[in-house]
């Protein structure tokens, strides 16, 4: 059984390039003391000559991305362009920039057939006609498997109804949506300290709670139940929502206003929602929040995946084994018990089963 | 073994009329055509008639509070202030009405001797003397066992060095920490249709994602590190901490700042706080959640609670079984197994030890 790394991302050549043309977020600074550095984050955006980070070979070269793979015994990757993938694209030019997009990831897998497919980028600031064209289109190309989504949509969140139509071509394509945080929470919610942690606060915090956020507010806007096939990958373990389905089920369950509009009853619950709907993938660095994610979903929803390249070793030596994968896999087994058949289902039996990747 | 309840509050006749003289936030509004409202949230700020909530007497009548205890079959309930607490007092006046209040919980208590204990407020808008003073103060009221802390602290948050001598004061005092969530997360993260949903994006996520957030900048900060005996009960079975807690883990572990400033090596883990400065309630309404939150603190460092008087029952009859009672005692029941040692133990044997209540 083949291990499928679901959570791995990719800046290629052709996006870096679109960025160089920028000077605001996202951007990349050709720093003149520290080379190249990649800007993605508001705050990030400072006037220091070192802001943002670096560009590693490993952000965009796919001769990494493989060696990575071997070292880490990973036989397929399904990789997705890197946030924040095309939001901030000029409407005009969205379209045809996502195709080439597309098509270039699509080509790159096929250099390396069997190993790589990937997750395509929708043009998400050209009108919803297009997006679904690009949808319609990508559905189309050989490595292709989903999108990988970001929590804004076209603006206004995943629970515009605007976005009807986009979810119905996911949903009748076959294709998964591999919804992913960038825009973390309001600087503020960190208080005054937060530069003293490093990025731990935004990293570890701002992308898992703005993930919940977004996929809390599908559940509670009808997607899936308008969308009973739409079919969700949730990047790390799901954000919190695991952890929190109970609360969440809880506060429908007594809320007044809901139930005055009728919009209790008749619902999915949101544990229904999790066993058909939401996939998970398995990047949550421990045990206990691993267990939360089988609990919910099933040990057959959970994929595997490494985040790649973030999180690197921090000595310099990026070619150890990464702490952030071993720490992953070591989840898998431990969470399952050590139960072969489980462990290989998570690792990649489940990926080439729900992406087709055989 | 008797049944405790940690975590249920009580707007006291004293409370509510500090509020009833106030028009901003927190206050109470007598409506032309609705009755008295209390308007605690900024989001429930509005010009309406009906804007925030009725005074149910279930929030200051200690009768109601007994007959609920009774109707559930709680022995012993350790009653907190509701929220927002005294956040918000002139600071000249906050000492003062701390200590009325704080007295008033105790007579309360003293009259249902061994029925009632209480988690104290703190005057955090005084000075750090005037904060310890009363720390020190309610540590000798009969029937005080701990305060009850909201995550703003002098305003700045908990991992504010200023609260230094307050923690220190409470770890000495061996009173527990009930820390409670009250300003959630900025409006904007719910976007424009929040509305629709009623209070379920508030109530569901922004409480436990501002536990979470607060708990972690206290980690961060060192607070653990300097009060290695300090005890914190975290309201909501932690917010999202127990889910979160291998990311938070791997983001210090891959974090280049706290490596360079020294700050990786010699750290208490995540997990280490966890199983010894850390208590949660039971109040999450899902097994999946909290087997996860046993798992990083252990079922002996975890207390059943009610969150009464929200979440009553939708229909006019509050003298039924409460559902958001019935969906967490169940959630015990099934995350242990069964196990009757166990199960008695979450529901009042581990409070009765932790907070010295016989």
């Amino acid at each position: 059984m083949p291990t499928v790394d679901v959570h791995t991302h990719l800046y290629p050549p052709l996006y870096t390039s679109l960025l160089r043309s920028r000077t605001t977020v996202p951007y990349i600074f050709p720093s003149p003391t520290a080379g190249d550095r990649l800007v993605i984050l508001p705050g990030e955006d400072t006037s220091s000559p070192t802001r943002g980070r670096p560009i590693a070979p490993s952000y965009h070269s796919i001769s990494h991305k493989l060696s990575f793979m071997s070292r880490h015994g990973i036989d397929i990757s399904v990789l997705s362009l890197a946030n924040p993938w095309l939001d901030w694209l000029p409407p005009a030019e969205a379209g045809s920039v996502a195709r080439e997009v597309n098509d270039d990831m699509d080509a790159t897998c096929g250099q390396h057939p069997g190993k790589l497919f990937f997750f395509a980028t929708l043009p998400l600031s050209a009108s919803v006609e297009e997006i679904v064209a690009e949808t319609r289109r990508v559905a189309r190309l050989k490595y292709c498997r989903g999108v990988i989504l970001g929590t804004s949509g076209l603006g206004n969140g995943l629970d515009d109804a605007r976005l009807d139509g986009v979810w119905q071509a996911l949903a009748e394509e076959n294709l998964v949506v591999f919804l992913h945080p960038h825009y973390g929470l309001p600087g503020e919610v960190y208080g005054p300290r937060a530069g003293e942690y490093g990025h731990v606060l935004p990293l570890a915090l701002g992308f898992p709670l703005e993930t919940t956020i977004a996929v809390t507010r599908m559940l509670l806007s009808g997607v899936f139940e308008r969308f009973e096939r739409l079919q969700v990958l949730l990047a790390h373990s799901g954000g919190t929502l695991p952890f929190l389905a109970g609360r969440i089920e809880s506060c429908i369950l007594h809320d007044g206003h809901l139930s005055k509009e009728g919009k209790i009853e008749g619902r999915r619950k949101v544990w229904d929602v999790l066993r058909k709907n939401i996939y998970l993938d398995a990047v949550i660095y421990g045990e206990p929040g691993l267990k939360a994610a089988i609990d919910v979903s099933g040990s057959d929803r959970l994929m595997f995946g490494t985040d790649h390249p973030f999180f690197p070793p921090l000595g310099e030596d990026e070619d150890e084994e990464w702490l952030s994968v071993k720490l992953n896999s070591q989840a898998v087994q431990s969470a399952l018990g050590g139960d072969k058949a489980h462990v290989e289902a998570v690792m990649g039996g489940n990926a080439v089963k729900i992406l087709r990747l055989s």
